[in-house]
């Protein structure tokens, strides 16, 4: 037995109204995830036994948020893995379920990236890559710019992505935007980093989600239909592969090894896969995703969007029907928390104008590191 | 089955000298620990298949530690709790393993406080009490002067304590400090914050530690004998207590149940315990430690310690023979896997001079957030 499938269960999940949330406290932000997913599971907090949180840098462990959370006296264990925090607190307290030392718990995700007082993405000063004098639109920029140069595309080809993201993100009301955007509003869009323009990166957000796990058979008790946890994979490649001679820029070994895990343990191929929240932090990072996670070959993600075989009506994976990191936005540690809380209303049925048709299997995928940590999960429904 | 009792075991664990390490980095003292931790399960790193790692400040996740640890492309993830983060990333580790996820994994502690560039425990910007404009030395002051009026007992009761885990500190050759006091030097020292002076608080010390955790059977294979996870206990309480009006300032709850969910799970009793690593980060809290863990009852506490019943000699339980975090130190993130690493040495009666006699069941314990987080491992030989 060396995995998770079918041994844990989701029984509900929650998420606040993400976007620049000036007059709202991280605290507020998770308290609207955390007690939408009690009551989605309709569950008192007295039921949860431990929790995990995932954040980057908001400095708010369990024991500042256990009175807001509800959660007296019970183990809370703060997780942090670059922008993957989330979905590895999502791991961590899946893997405390199945060793049988909990029926219940609740996995959490946030961060207040506006008005905090904080460091942003940019100042990161610990990061080793940042430390070195980038930052995270220069680094995925050679990544495109490589990209550009190998498969012979241009800007055309990640204006696709900001395009179909922000439609999505339409039919989201809770991402950080609701608005259309044209290819050539992408393309003449200010640079950020060449060829990266600003419909081409993530927003910063304020947002926090949540999802209460328990043991698949406690979970079939409290609902009729709970989400099963099929695969967990996480990645940690050596250092930072953006300061490797050898790195090729053209994908990220990290989320291949991720994915491959969580395929192997759900007992699937990336062919099953109906839908997927996968990260893009950039256009160019979608595109990569596509290929690293095998929904088409290597230098055919640009392909993949462009026909429309990542669309929510008539694609073969809906990538990112929540509008993703580029429209729902990106508060690091929520991110992947966010992710399986949309996995699972697609799964439920209950996505609305975004829902992808007959959904039964979905994945959702963080990078972080920059580039060095891939965290993939594989949810399907009972 | 929500226990973890002799489902996994530890098979080889590691620490670096503690000190003041002007001229190592963090990295280096992290490949200290985990190589003599790899070397004394005589195991290669690749067998390692995962790996948890607790820091509180330093800022050094997986992805930075990878190269370093040659756990090359597994899941690495950072796990923070305050002062209990490296015993929390061991909890965590134990959990994946009894979940079948990994038969051998990795869990590593580290601080560097010294020359680090970094923030100091005085300036945690990020903290609440400590942003409400205290200490560490002023809160545990407080509960001092508490405990003196409550049971009537004077400085002497806390010099006894620094007396004892300086002499243990001396028969400890990878503590921090090897160095006897005597009661006049503790209670002559230049006061820190009334009545805690300077003998009466832990150093600042820069230091790393790792354990090796696997399945049980694995870890049979591995050696003859393993050392068997018996309890993993974890509690946060309610904000911070030092905050809230209804808090006593004589004890820990956290610690209490902490304590009372590892005992249950390893089927024992406080008088069952041979010896404990005890989160001593002042002499006052060790007293109160005692009382908490149920090594004695409330208010016995300074008499425990100067009836000589926490000694390795002829003690009851012998407390913190390591020399504690007093004279071992207490590199935020390291202490807790720095505890398994002595009890081990104990459980494995390779202890040398300060080796308690008999020893078959020994405890860590940590206290953190402060006050609010209660973590407590219960180990015994096989």
């Amino acid at each position: 037995m060396t995995n998770i499938r079918d041994r844990v269960a989701i029984v509900g999940v929650g998420c606040s109204k993400f976007g620049e949330h000036y007059d709202r406290s991280a605290e507020d932000l998770v308290v609207d995830a955390a007690f939408e997913a009690y009551a989605d599971a309709g569950i008192e907090p007295s039921r949860i036994q431990a929790a995990w949180v995932g954040t980057l840098e908001s400095g708010l462990a369990g024991t500042a948020l256990a009175d807001y959370l509800k959660c007296f006296n019970i183990p809370i264990t703060r997780v942090e893995n670059y922008c993957a925090s989330g979905m590895d607190a999502f791991r961590n307290a899946c893997m405390a379920v199945a060793a049988g030392m909990y029926d219940c718990v609740l996995a959490l995700g946030f961060e207040k990236l506006r008005d905090s007082g904080r460091r942003g993405l940019g100042t990161l000063a610990n990061h080793q890559v940042i430390g070195h004098g980038t930052t995270a639109p220069s680094l995925f920029a050679m990544a495109a710019n490589r990209y550009f140069k190998t498969y012979g595309v241009t800007k055309e080809a990640l204006a696709k992505v900001a395009v179909k993201n922000h439609h999505n993100g339409t039919m989201s009301p809770k991402a950080h935007f609701q608005m259309e955007v044209t290819e050539e509003q992408v393309l003449g869009a200010p640079l950020i980093c060449s060829p990266l323009g600003l419909f081409d990166c993530c927003p910063t957000t304020d947002g926090a989600a949540a999802a209460i796990v328990c043991r698949t058979d406690v979970a079939r008790e409290i609902r009729r239909d709970p989400i099963l946890v099929k695969g967990l994979g996480l990645a940690v490649t050596s250092g930072e592969p953006y300061l490797k001679p050898g790195f090729g820029y053209t994908g990220f070994p990290a989320t291949r090894m991720a994915a491959q895990s969580a395929y192997e343990q759900a007992g699937i191929t990336a062919k099953d896969v109906d839908l997927a929240e996968v990260h893009d932090c950039f256009t160019i990072t979608e595109i990569l995703n596509y290929e690293d996670l095998g929904f088409c070959g290597a230098g055919e993600g640009w392909r993949y969007v462009a026909e429309g075989r990542a669309a929510i009506d008539g694609g073969e994976v809906a990538v990112n029907p929540s509008g993703g990191l580029k429209s729902f936005g990106h508060p690091i540690g929520a991110t992947g928390v966010r992710m399986i809380y949309e996995v699972c209303q697609q799964l439920w049925h209950k996505a609305g104008a975004r829902q992808v048709k007959d959904a039964e299997i979905g994945l959702a995928h963080n990078l972080g590191g920059p580039g060095a940590v891939g965290c993939v999960t594989v949810l399907a429904s009972a």
